[in-house]
């Protein structure tokens, strides 16, 4: 009995990466958040990643090279997307599966349908797929400026959720979007839907010295979405959007539909 | 009454992209599939894009020519991802929403967990997310000089399918992959769900000439998933599979739950 007090307790292993890179104001923000509770591991981006969604590297090969960025810290700068960061850092640097992921702190919100597009929700996405708990966190503010205070708070608070819950969820993944401003003005969490908001893109057409066409991808955001159950409202209402995330893109409802309706 | 009968029809339009590139056989195999069921238009990208999921281009801009490569087919090369080749077609080639999207034929499978970094299917995923019907078609192949007979052949039938059917479902995306061989041999078409099978990843790291190290992703395909309404299980049974896939990423099963446990 006395053996098994004093065993010495595990240390969990927390990676972090993002996707604006690892030098980004962000990702220090997420480092400095969980700072405790676990031992932290860096892989990031060498570059700005953002809307490399899924996007893995297999036409060329990848480069990581051992960087000293955060204080005390065991970090890596990797020439490769965010989801390829992960899995170097599984195979080639913790040599094992880390007890949790961590994605961010994103420059710039990943709600509603920007999941799909967002590299630091791929990263978080590619740790379940693996069977790594993991979260992505996204501050409603695109500024290199942008005041971390609130959104450092709540990735503590959740992190350490995570970590001390039996973890019965075999492919946790969570997509946590922070309102921008005074943290005093944010409500709560709030467990939300994914909404159906996305970009009206148009195109601007602009022709180089030459003479040639080329297009900028520009957009207008909408909401087409009237749930009050979604992210999209959640953080208009000032409260922390968590939406669990899943990989399994099956249409259920549509395969039951097919499997009676169509015939061959 | 007469003048209602000798209405003219409107000639669906079909959008075609892919990931493999503009000049790849299977995209040639697609064009040729659907061969008087609309005006076809191809916008793909100009280069291999394999493995770029979601990826959308925001850091630079993109290019786009008009290029002669499909016989009396309008066609264009563009130097983005292929979901950059939907959103630009749409704007600023067809300016309107085309028809139905195909993407593919792809040289490769895009079952289970391929779906989620695959170009060829993220660029169907983007067509309906804008509410366009969308198909990915994929042989399980990656030769260059790959036999698509078969893959044409189902490919016509289920465009057909769904440009006659109702369309109901605003959303409808499908990930369709196609076993190699003999048509002769395949059973017909089945309606599955995304298996969870994935690549158990391995970088292979080598030196450079100046001795610095680089990684290859390398890996090796497991089946986790004993279902047998999986897209690998009709695969491996000689069916053509058809997975309807959605972009709402939501884990409702796991919100339910997180509601009711989590307390901050």
């Amino acid at each position: 009995m006395a053996k098994a007090k004093t065993k010495k307790k595990r240390v969990p292993i927390i990676l972090i990466t993002n996707d604006d890179g690892v030098t980004a104001p962000g990702i220090r923000a997420l480092v400095e958040a969980v700072k405790g509770l676990g031992k932290v591991v860096v892989v990031a981006p060498d570059k700005p990643q953002s809307g490399m969604g899924h996007a893995i590297t297999i036409g060329h090969p990848l480069r990581m090279q051992k960087v000293n960025v955060f204080e005390g810290i065991e970090a890596y700068s990797c020439s490769g997307t965010p989801v390829d960061c992960v899995k170097l850092a599984v195979d080639k640097v913790i040599h094992r599966k880390p007890d949790i992921c961590l994605s961010g702190i994103n420059h710039g919100a990943n709600h509603s349908i920007n999941v799909i597009y967002s590299g630091t929700m791929s990263a978080a996405l590619e740790a379940s797929i693996e069977g790594i708990p993991s979260i992505g966190f996204s501050l409603l503010d695109l500024s290199i400026d942008a005041d971390f205070t609130a959104a450092t708070k709540f990735a503590r608070v959740l992190v350490e959720h995570v970590l001390k819950s039996k973890q019965e969820e075999k492919h946790l993944c969570l997509n946590v979007n922070i309102p921008k401003g005074d943290e005093k003005l944010i409500k709560g969490i709030k467990i939300c839907s994914q909404a159906y908001a996305k970009y009206e893109e148009e195109f601007d057409e602009r022709k180089d010295p030459h003479g040639r066409r080329y297009y900028w991808l520009t957009g207008e955001f909408v909401n087409f979405d009237k749930g009050k159950d979604t992210d999209v409202w959640a953080l208009k209402n000032n409260y922390v959007s968590v939406v669990p995330v899943q990989f399994d893109l099956t249409n259920y409802e549509l395969k039951k539909k097919l499997e009676t309706n169509w015939t061959f």
